[in-house]
């Protein structure tokens, strides 16, 4: 028996993250009964933008031109370098902080058992990148798990043998965190880097 | 400054119950980096859906076709006609209980305040259908909330009007629940309503 349009839809809203078959069904009866004009919407939306949307080819995040409006800014310190793992991250560095440099985003992390070598993420663009001699610093800023530093330790001797200061976001006691429940592998960075008060 | 296709397609993915900036967001990157099939088959089913599901003629739940396949169906018992909220309460009865009757969707409640009254709720459809003399029984299954039980009211005298035995749902203790955490009014209609066992 093949599946009406209702079942159709709601199998194929399970496409999207963290969505299983009873909310799937809550957000198509929504969309049916309360936003047909929104789910229009979505729909051309999502069409138009899985169609356009693909990688800058200067830093490797989602742009629907050749280039991302940020590496095209002229406005943008084009001696630093952040290299983060995910577009995500990029967005929380950009929204968070009040970096003004350039981004490279990994699309992922080097993880040999998974196939994902420095190929796979873009470093021999990102080598011929460092070796024209612009960049000055690389703010390496890959998640601080095993794969991610691994990635990171990586990224810095790539920067070294382009005679490019490698930089990691510091490690420590996140700010309105409880001393009492901070895992104790940052615990103990925290207290190894710990800095001089002035 | 007009927005990029990537923020378009986020502030679009919000219409969906439940999902706010921080989630539109992951669900956007999620399609775009993993799942660019199934996005695509989520925007043809959408637009599609949208487009052609509608009400049956009969019971006003979602389907395609002029009437749904429930009410089409030879194989379902014309005499007993259940009243429901909503097609996801419809769904609900039809997936636990054994009913072979048919359904009528009400796509709502009475609430005279927001203005929804029986003509709202398409009841003269229902008495026109009731007035046929086909239907013995009408099972009325509207949530156990005020305006639910103002709406039971409202069914069950139609129903005698036309002859109809109406029922309700059985109120009580849930299966599994502990008492001591059943909430009063549920605990003392329980107890008025116990059975001899036999």
């Amino acid at each position: 028996m093949s599946l009406s349009l209702l079942e159709q839809l709601i199998e194929s809203l399970r496409v999207l993250p963290g969505v299983g078959q009873k909310t799937a069904q809550r957000m198509a009866y929504h969309l049916l009964e309360r936003e047909r004009e929104g789910g229009k919407r979505l729909a051309e939306t999502l069409g138009v933008a899985l169609e356009k949307i693909g990688h800058c080819a200067m830093c490797r995040d989602f742009t629907e031109s050749e280039i991302c409006a940020t590496c095209a800014s002229a406005s943008r310190d084009r001696h630093q370098l952040c290299a983060v793992e995910s577009p995500a991250d990029r967005l929380a560095i950009e929204q968070a902080t009040g970096y003004r440099g350039l981004y490279f985003i990994l699309q992922g992390r080097l993880s040999p058992l998974d196939g994902i070598g420095p190929r796979e993420l873009g470093l021999d663009a990102l080598a011929a990148r460092l070796a024209e001699g612009e960049i000055t610093e690389m703010i390496i800023a890959t998640n601080p798990t095993v794969e991610g530093e691994a990635t990171a330790h990586y990224l810095a001797q790539l920067a070294r043998q382009h005679r490019v200061r490698p930089s990691r976001l510091a490690h420590g006691v996140p700010l309105g965190g409880e001393l009492e429940y901070v895992d104790r592998g940052t615990l103990s960075h925290a207290f190894g880097s710990r800095s001089e008060m002035t």
